[in-house]
């Protein structure tokens, strides 16, 4: 969860070349994808050995997906809106990435990520005068809503009256809280402060991220990108998937990816140049973590990196800048509470963001 | 969605011997799997040509959860009680299977699935008098609430009083039907008639389905098996998977994944000989369906399989057998109504189960 990949792990420099080197597809026993596309992309890349950029692999690899312009245009309108009204804008990216296997996708690789992190740091941005855009996988966790998600509707509903009139009435056991819940969710919808906007796959992922870049950018270090979802760092291109389901019938599946071409790069330097970017790193294992993080600002020249590990995230993370490491971690009784590391999370970055406004200035 | 790719794609013959040569790896550019249980295996494999039974190969690969022998007993008192009050007990499986392909998962393979097939066609179940056991993946579309999933639930609620105190109230435009829905669920569950069994992984899944076949056996023709979840066919050993979050600095990913055992084969011969099973056979590609689902009522040589196909599956299935073939088809007007096609398939399925028993009596 809570795991930018697309900007956490850097590729370093020759990442672009050994991906043109080698060209991701798919065989199921006897089958096995090397059509004439494979080899005339294989064949271009020998014929011309300079890599392309990670956006020029965006514009020739990934499909535009048809919502993205509408999107973009909705993210601009927000922006504007809120920027002239003097407020900052934060987009927050959330969940998992969809990576298809077959045209018509029956199979797919996906990131482990319920989108906790996203939707509750969501509601603590909007508690600390942000506006949000929040660019989340279709079904995964949204802000305030994010508080019952493990209840069932039905369970927490009592009926009033006999047979088919009579008010259906909440109850309030079943859903802590729901009435400041409710209050706090109206007051934000009807300000206008939340613009949800949804993705499934990657590829969807990758165009309305830039889509989101270009539409803040008229706002400049006003906005903050808080890339916390758990994007996949390889994929399959379309030209390379068969367009059916693989059949098991065939054998064993061998996969070849390649490797998602890292956004943070043209994020940083050319879409948003003036944005406050933070980018996620989780790693499983901790003993890798910091030098990770470090590595990716290092490559990306962002703002900071939120550092943290699977097992420990709800607890602990690491906030990283090119000359500080801030821990935040919650104590026994901070837990008890029903303290969110998120809050904290949001405080340091928000903090951070006033003085990156202020040095701009 | 809907596809017991278990139950449906016949392996063939020789399809144990062709997994116990190849053994999934995982490899990241310079890093690559084959260590020395990967040679043990393989060279085990060699030296013992036999191939291992899929129930073998249960044992074997797939670690038994926690909390499978609980289920099991849960289970086994189920249909006790409802074989013994005369009911017929359907096993639902559905939604997808998680294959992860990290120990410490980050990373894994899913199948599209949200589960509504099962859901739906388990309400179709309880109102024609059976108990339902719903083995779904966690989170997937669930029984009567799956009417509601589309909709926010902070959205339908209105506040009514100041302050803290009052009550909170459904909007019933919102949540169309809810009354009627919300009788019938509070009905089925005070009378204890759904039994729902959760799972994520495959493995949870694979293990929860033999516990399952074992807790019904004692019914013996009363269970139906409804095979309607998405079984992925492909799956990496726990003992040929890497540790940690794959490292996407090492280069673009090739995975090697395993055939998963077709539970079918001993589910129908050896955990549940008297039971009426349905698989389910879903493809893309409509012309290949009913020959795939020929090969597997052959293969099995269970009672029927639900073949359907992606594009159409919610208004065209045909229910083959070993003698007769069915199209079910929903016109635009009983789409138009809210017909679901699921109505029909539990229609003509309880009958032919109640032929079934007949016979067997």
């Amino acid at each position: 969860m809570w795991n930018a990949n697309l900007s956490c792990i850097p590729c370093g420099s020759d990442c672009g070349t050994n991906v043109a080197e080698v060209f991701g597809f798919v065989s199921s026993g006897r089958f096995q994808i090397e059509g004439p596309k494979y080899r005339q992309n294989h064949m271009a890349s020998v014929e011309n050995p300079a890599s392309p950029t990670a956006e020029g692999r965006l514009a020739q690899e990934f499909a535009v997906p048809s919502h993205v312009e509408a999107e973009r245009v909705r993210m601009a309108e927000f922006a504007e809106r809120h920027g002239s009204a003097g407020r900052r804008v934060v987009l927050i990216t959330s969940g998992g990435t969809k990576v298809p296997l077959e045209s018509r996708t029956v199979r797919f690789l996906d990131n482990f990520s319920s989108g906790r992190r996203g939707a509750s740091s969501a509601e603590y941005f909007l508690d600390s005068g942000y506006a949000v855009i929040f660019l989340h996988r279709h079904r995964s966790l949204y802000p305030y809503t994010r508080l019952y998600s493990g209840v069932n509707l039905l369970d927490t509903l009592q009926m009033e009256g006999e047979g088919s009139s009579g008010q259906v009435v909440v109850d309030q056991v079943a859903l802590p809280n729901i009435r400041a819940v409710l209050k706090r969710y109206r007051a934000v919808k009807e300000a206008g402060l939340l613009l949800p906007v949804e993705f499934s796959t990657l590829s969807e992922y990758l165009h309305l991220l830039k889509a989101a870049a270009q539409a803040l950018s008229s706002i400049g270090p006003k906005a903050m990108f808080y890339l916390a979802a758990a994007v996949s760092d390889f994929y399959i291109p379309a030209s390379e998937m068969p367009e059916h389901k693989i059949q098991s019938s065939n054998g064993p599946l061998q996969i070849s990816m390649k490797m998602v071409p890292k956004m943070l790069s043209p994020l940083v330097k050319d879409w948003a140049p003036q944005a406050f970017v933070i980018s996620f790193k989780l790693e499983t294992d901790a003993t890798i973590l910091l030098e990770r993080a470090r590595r990716a600002l290092d490559t990306y020249r962002h703002q900071a990196v939120v550092a943290n590990v699977l097992d420990t995230r709800r607890g602990y993370v690491v906030v990283v800048t090119s000359d500080t490491q801030a821990e935040l971690a919650l104590t026994e009784e901070d837990s008890h509470k029903g303290v969110e590391i998120e809050e904290r999370i949001v405080g340091n970055l928000s903090a951070a963001h006033s003085n990156f406004i202020a040095q701009q200035g």
